[in-house]
């Protein structure tokens, strides 16, 4: 139901004393996923900033983690947009390690005029990206 | 009514290219604080994994951010237990500037053996922990 | 002259409130080039500790900064062996923007044994490895 | 022979899956020092922006590991100023453990103006900081 993945291979710098992904490392595969998702339909971050005139700002993030991830496994990111208000959105996540899953959860953005850094509304061209399921 | 806090002065290494501190930076507060928390209620880390025999796994996160913070700003953590059952618990946090709220949020925990890698119980003394509001 | 890059996408995590690639976000994108050197030429980590029985531990680094890199910049990381003895060797990185020069730099290494930790012999087929000129 | 000293009490985070502190995990910690020291002499990081103008752009960086550090350590970072030319500065590092040496280093640094961004005098005061020996 997600309409994009993003492989991702764990680096040993995002690994803790556990011998495990720490839990923090997952929030920039997130990022990551989410910045090559919007490319891929079109909206490359500089163009948010220089055609749109605006940035997103994390306003809130959840996560549910399933399983740990080891140093070096290739993970999947797989993302979409889960709702959309006039000034908000939130993207959905599920990280994957071939069938199983890794964690799932959601980040809530805020839009803001680039320049003022104020609310701003949510890019007409959002409103036609897919929700997932 | 959290039972604890934890000043932190923002590195730099810890903000972004949006000027201010990174969604992702926060959790290491988060846990810095709890450990921290744990240490003044007399389980230090070693303790946990020598007297408990116990681990405690990151299984959730949830945090909302509600104004950003910058580069060498000071910030207090403030921590306390939420709730607890047989294996898991969740502790509450509060980041704060001043009289500002930074963001809070919520990280869930589970037990496990140190050795077996099993859920275990929670520790009997976090029986006696008191409960934030 | 370096035999394997890496292409890295930056991620928005790594850069910081100067607009521009933290200097330690760097020291992972060094790591993740000279994991998957390894592997390409035949030595993947799992392979180092498990059939080689080793570890290979950063005991120095040195990195110059030539020019700022940005967020979702595209840079390559080349990376080559630049030379060993009985028990440490030495990997040599440059890591480019198109043309540019972003940064240069090398990490030293001791090989430990897994299971004892103490100094250990690097493997017999790193004598094979090219050395970067 | 070191100015200044900043105690750091190592996080989670900052580890690996070798169960010791990650080698890039010390950049930040250099960081954190040379910030407090430059505080304690006088000059924090709003005023060298506000007051003198300009930025510190690390341009160079060389570590040292000599012991591993564990989670939850108490660390030491002493740091002074090695040298500075017209528009440049060198800061020297030895991070500690009670009287063991885990890492020395220095990180060299290039002024720039903070709205021009081109390089720029070293502000005069620097002249006065004594040199570490």
């Amino acid at each position: 139901v997600f309409p994009f993945a993003l492989p991702i291979r764990v680096r040993f710098a995002e690994t803790d004393a556990m011998g495990i992904v720490h839990h923090a490392a997952y929030l920039p595969y997130l990022e990551a996923a989410r910045v090559e998702y919007l490319r891929q339909i079109g909206h490359p971050y500089a163009a948010l900033r220089e055609v749109d005139g605006v940035d997103f700002v994390v306003v809130g993030v959840r996560l549910d983690y399933h399983r740990p991830a080891l140093f070096d496994e290739e993970l999947v990111v797989r993302t979409g947009l889960a709702s959309l208000s006039k000034a908000r959105f939130t993207m959905r996540y599920a990280i994957e390690r071939a069938a199983e899953s890794i964690a799932t959860g959601e980040t809530r953005h805020a839009v803001i005029d680039r320049e003022s850094g104020r609310p701003a509304r949510v890019p007409a061209w959002m409103g036609d990206v897919p929700l997932v399921g």
